[in-house]
């Protein structure tokens, strides 16, 4: 059972709709529940046979874009985005996806679910195409600054998260810094190296990882505050969008040149499907007790499918037992190492 | 009259001296003095009609990669890079270009030529291709962190540097920071703001940007530490390769889209032209007293050339003393309005 926040998204509830219909279209095996105002939900539902088990839940209220965090905790009881997390909190539904506001959002998950013992704040994931695959990175979002404690958190959440969701063993972890040889990064970043060699030897520990290894996909896993990474998934998004900008003019630059096209129409479709972000859609609030999965705002139909089934992906994984007894191992070995060095 | 420290490359003396025999050949006016070992240059120079008149300071050290910056400040007085922009600080040439070791460059130009007055730390500048043209990022590897007041230096040293470079007269600058609602940035981020926006009315300070405006040219010179930036461009570079390898598949997948490519031959070399990173070859030094670019170390011969044409365009620009007038007006407005405040 998923629950969808249908409201309070910039491409409205009918993305949300639609993209719930294609996830089960392609297989999904999962209930839906939509929270949100009956009347607006009720005939975008009826055209998708795959929806006809699919429920709503009634809510009157919705979070806007711009509503502080603050002011829906007090006064947001009523919103499609309260009542959905309060669903998975009752145990009516086992994971959430909403498209709206991210720090309500994650304000409203941390309130009503709770946090991971061991873990004080949570992080925000995303996921970016590789030639290998897919590689996740944290935090993009939920912090400014991250301490050396919850740096070494956010690796063992996401080397957690990144076997949930993919099966592998030992996902690979590096830590994001600068290479230069006169720069040898932040001391926060080194102390967390140090603590992630010497308490989690179970940890395919890579060590550090530059920018550029984010899209080389050097490994699995790459961690590094919510400053450092929303900067560097947004100036990668950036250089993506440019290349492929580039990349149209020249397939539409003549006459001649859009004759070629024609002939490469298929490789040319299978490398918009690569370069499309509908598919990396979908960032995971990792920390909280409980599946609360973030869709970008304006995500259309596929984008949000994405996001609905890397939800389900991570019902019932077990997740979140295994990042609590990894922090409070790895924390108390830590302190012992520290206490040894004495 | 350029200085070139031709030694100490990943790439070698031969890509520095073809470089510049290619800027010389393109129709850069200037004489070119090679530091380095002689008997290696001179059969390198001499198949180069466009180097006729050049001329080999001979030096018997070369700094290595992996030399510390305080071992070359001590004891690489005979080596190419010492020498080179010795020359600068004697005025026997106007601007060095060095392929060699970043830090150790960095530091032998600090000792040597000093800093601009009102600068304490020198900033490390990268073009970026934007649809518009260029967007110049800095600082992308010369300090960790960057306080309030140098974040605000590198912003008027990025702006001159705009403007020598292209002759734009009001280039517009933005301060790199994460956009979303839930994150305000670094307070000293914001800080700095509020001192361009008070204290520099004749700056066209656009305000925050976000990551990925900087391949979108959102604004013609982007501002951040040196950690930052380093990641957001090597980010940025990873994901241009990587959509530029998708590409490369697309085009030779099959049989028909090779044939399909064939009719593009034109468009495809002109697209491979723009993603080429050594048409934006050339960290420029800010901050220092004189005009020192760094090559990359593996540049070729066409990256060595804009390298050093960058050097040429920027000498006797007024830059410095530009910089040190800005400085000084702008922390003077700032600190009356900061008392006036209180």
């Amino acid at each position: 059972m998923i629950g969808v926040d249908a409201m309070g998204t910039d491409a409205g509830p009918a993305a949300l709709v639609a993209g719930a219909a294609r996830a089960l279209k392609a297989g999904l095996k999962a209930s839906i529940v939509f929270f949100g105002d009956e009347r607006t939900l009720t005939p975008l539902i009826a055209p998708h046979a795959e929806l006809s088990n699919a429920r709503i839940e009634h809510c009157a209220g919705v979070v806007a874009m711009t509503d502080k965090p603050m002011h829906v905790l007090r006064r947001g009881r009523d919103t499609s985005m309260w009542k959905a997390v309060g669903a998975q909190k009752e145990g009516r539904v086992k994971a959430v996806v909403s498209g709206g506001n991210t720090g309500a959002l994650m304000a409203v998950a941390r309130m009503q679910l709770g946090m991971i013992a061991g873990v004080d704040r949570p992080a925000v994931t995303a996921l970016w195409p590789t030639p290998q695959g897919r590689t996740v990175v944290l935090d993009v979002g939920a912090n400014v600054e991250a301490s050396e404690h919850e740096l070494v958190n956010f690796a063992i959440m996401g080397e957690a998260f990144f076997r949930a969701l993919t099966g592998k063993k030992k996902p690979t972890v590096g830590l994001l810094n600068v290479g230069a040889e006169e720069l040898k990064g932040h001391e926060l970043i080194r102390a967390a190296a140090r603590v992630l060699k010497e308490a989690d030897p179970d940890m395919a520990f890579y060590g550090f990882v530059e920018g550029n290894d984010i899209s080389q996909g050097t490994v699995d896993v790459v961690v590094t505050d919510g400053f450092t990474g929303n900067i560097a998934l947004k100036s990668a998004e950036g250089a993506a969008r440019l290349v492929g900008g580039w990349m149209k003019e020249a397939l539409t630059e003549s006459l001649v040149s859009k004759f070629g096209a024609l002939f490469m129409m298929g490789a040319l479709k299978r490398l918009k499907e690569k370069i499309d972000p509908s598919s990396v859609n979908g960032g995971v609030f990792l920390g909280v007790n409980g599946v609360v999965v973030k869709s970008h705002g304006g995500a259309d139909e596929k984008g949000v499918a994405a996001a609905i089934e890397m939800a389900a992906n991570l019902v019932g994984k077990g997740f979140r037992k295994e990042v609590a007894e990894t922090a409070a191992l790895v924390f108390q070995r830590a302190g012992n190492a520290l206490e040894a060095a004495e």
